[in-house]
């Protein structure tokens, strides 16, 4: 993704051309961007040989997670819709673990049958389900186990999932009752520890300490987990910041705290492998002049992308097509949707704009299009795949009669 | 909505029951509350007669609209999607509005084409547009114009849309030089003056303050205005408070600034229509045991209610079935997807609750199922209104090939 002669380009896609194609708002992928994140990725890991679990809730589009798998990754999913989904891109049961504080004895049922890899458990309660249904079935299930480590992931309050007073995975001590309870079951098997500490993390330190927890607990119990899942939860950079995650010193502290174990690494990363592959395309329907700022109102709301409105998160904006000329007054970028809310960013010193032009709202490949809903009866935008200068529909924008 | 012998129902019909039949989550309507609503809401403005426009973005389903209709209101619509549907519920084009910041052209050509109401223009490009289209369709096109009063609404930031620096009308001068303009202009009627400060609103004093702005524009340009559209914003209760909206001040200020004008009233309701008259019906899938409290994992997450994430909204929970027993711990009530947002509320002195129970998400009629998405891949809940004792499906619960 990058300018040629002033026009932004998706590999070697002129993006005005396709907006012309495929009529805004629309979400739109860099395959090489996808594959260059899954290539870091591993590389970063290449000590650990690990299984990556692409996690599915960050973008759940078929064309999207079929890619990710042929490019070697499994899945981490959280639901029967994200089971099933992972299932029809093809990925080996043997390489999905299932997550999630709330698995229905429906979902546990299907991800039971359809012989996963793992159930990453995160209650009592659950894994005396997964048991009632292994006996009913008459098979032994594997299974994880969740453990809070209670560490605090220095990231927004609302995606810090590691501390104690979440909702997510059980506390050492029931950790520890659950491991002495699984070894007397005749059907289910606990294969894994599992832990996710949050989102959006940049400091190797929360990882440093979550590794510490896991090393105490596991030569304290001495059992043998044959997985040692460690979640996901790498930032990536959504505005000019210089924060970079140091992956080597993740690895080094890794191999300093787990290599002992012989445990196969599991990593489910999401934002790390999509975020910053897709953009959302967005026209300026009007642009309403006050003396202090301009509102630059878009064809795309909060229907279509959530994470400002939801999370307060700032997108970069770019213009599709560059100019030299730009504006004094500050540019607040607002969506149709008929709510204060619908905001996207407010910009000094952006270039100026006209009506009917082009921008776009960047890194929205994880957690944009998985959120989108038809709020104010919008028809959710189309996603286009570009790979290797091919243009492919990875969904169709929704036809109202789709929806009402 | 109440309990009967402990056991809670709406209207005749046992909420246990048609939860075996339906299965969790889902949304259930009272018709009577509903009718209720509508009923007290014309008696509070009774002496002013005024056209009252649903606003759609509360609650987009069909069925509902019908009913809504049925009962004598008009719709308020905000896109080309909400439009076809109060359509298609069979309400008069002649009783819509068409309202919001960005409007597409293609919007405002079907709306043109269907010969609603009113276009409330919200920006001068957007007027311009609307006399271009009606210009090239040989057409006169009746419009309002939204001023922005510079109105603070004292309710949360997130749903104040009547201050200066918000994203909506347009100022008092740019009103004034609309006005001007559409004079003289052969294919725009302006015939309204709209405004609409904001949501939640309990006060009289910001609804009066605005009232005062309108009055001293109206009374300096010396503009007949055949419509003035004081938009919608009355809060309703969501927690124990005892907070209720006087509608009889509010009429009399209407009265006392705007009586002279003799121009027709019209409002936007959402909220105090359909607020109250909604709930969501969940199962508890696990509960989480911990020393200071228990996590109550229910099977409805933030993709079905998005208000909690989204506003930090607080709604009452409660049981299904009651009994005496309450728990010394506080409850804190999750849903089941992977995230810490997806949380609805914690409460001390709950009754003991069992795992499989049923409970309540209280007045969720409003920006309930018209917020939820297929977040986590999940499908979107069924909604079933109740009827005199029938039991209508107002919306099929969504089947995964529907989405995935």
């Amino acid at each position: 993704m990058k300018y040629i002669k002033s026009n932004f380009h998706v590999e070697d896609v002129n993006l005005q051309k396709l907006a012309k194609k495929f009529d805004t708002p629309f979400y739109c992928y860099s395959y090489e961007k996808l594959k260059k994140n899954i290539i870091n990725f591993k590389y970063h890991f290449r000590k650990l040989n690990p299984l990556i679990c692409f996690a599915i809730k960050s973008n759940s589009n078929l064309s999207i997670i079929k890619e990710i798998k042929k490019l070697g990754l499994g899945a981490d999913v959280v639901s029967k819709g994200e089971l099933a989904q992972a299932l029809k891109a093809g990925i080996n049961p043997k390489q999905i673990v299932f997550s999630g504080v709330g698995k229905s004895h429906l979902e546990l049922k299907y991800a039971i049958e359809k012989k996963i890899l793992l159930i990453n458990s995160e209650s009592k309660s659950e894994v005396f389900e997964i048991e009632k249904i292994a006996k009913l079935k008459k098979k032994i299930v594997n299974i994880g186990i969740r453990l809070n480590p209670n560490t605090d992931a220095k990231t927004l309050s609302k995606i810090s999932t590691g501390k104690k007073g979440d909702k997510f995975g059980v506390n050492e001590k029931i950790f520890i009752e659950l491991v002495n309870y699984i070894k007397k079951s005749k059907y289910i098997n606990l294969k894994c520890l599992s832990v996710h500490i949050g989102s959006q993390i940049f400091e190797n330190k929360p990882y440093e300490k979550m590794l510490k927890v896991i090393n105490r607990i596991v030569s304290k119990i001495k059992y043998e987990f044959e997985y040692i899942d460690l979640g996901g939860g790498i930032g990536i950079p959504y505005q000019n910041e210089k924060k970079i995650f140091n992956y080597n010193n993740y690895q080094k502290s890794i191999i300093k705290y787990l290599g002992k174990y012989n445990s196969k690494i599991i990593f489910e990363p999401g934002r790390s492998i999509v975020g910053n592959a897709g953009i959302l395309v967005s026209k300026i329907i009007y642009i309403k002049e006050s003396q202090s700022k301009n509102f630059i109102i878009l064809d795309a709301g909060m229907n279509d992308f959530m994470r400002p409105a939801l999370y307060g998160a700032k997108h970069k904006i770019i213009p599709v097509n560059k100019k030299n000329k730009s504006s004094n007054k500050i540019y607040e970028f607002v969506g149709p949707i008929c709510e204060s809310t619908d905001k996207f960013l407010s910009i000094k010193k952006f270039q100026k704009l006209n009506e009917n032009e082009l921008i776009i709202i960047c890194d929205v490949g994880a957690y944009g299009s998985s959120l989108s809903s038809n709020y104010n009866l919008r028809s959710k935008p189309a996603e286009i795949l570009i790979k290797n200068s091919r243009i492919i529909i990875a969904k169709k924008r929704q036809k109202l009669r789709d929806f009402i």
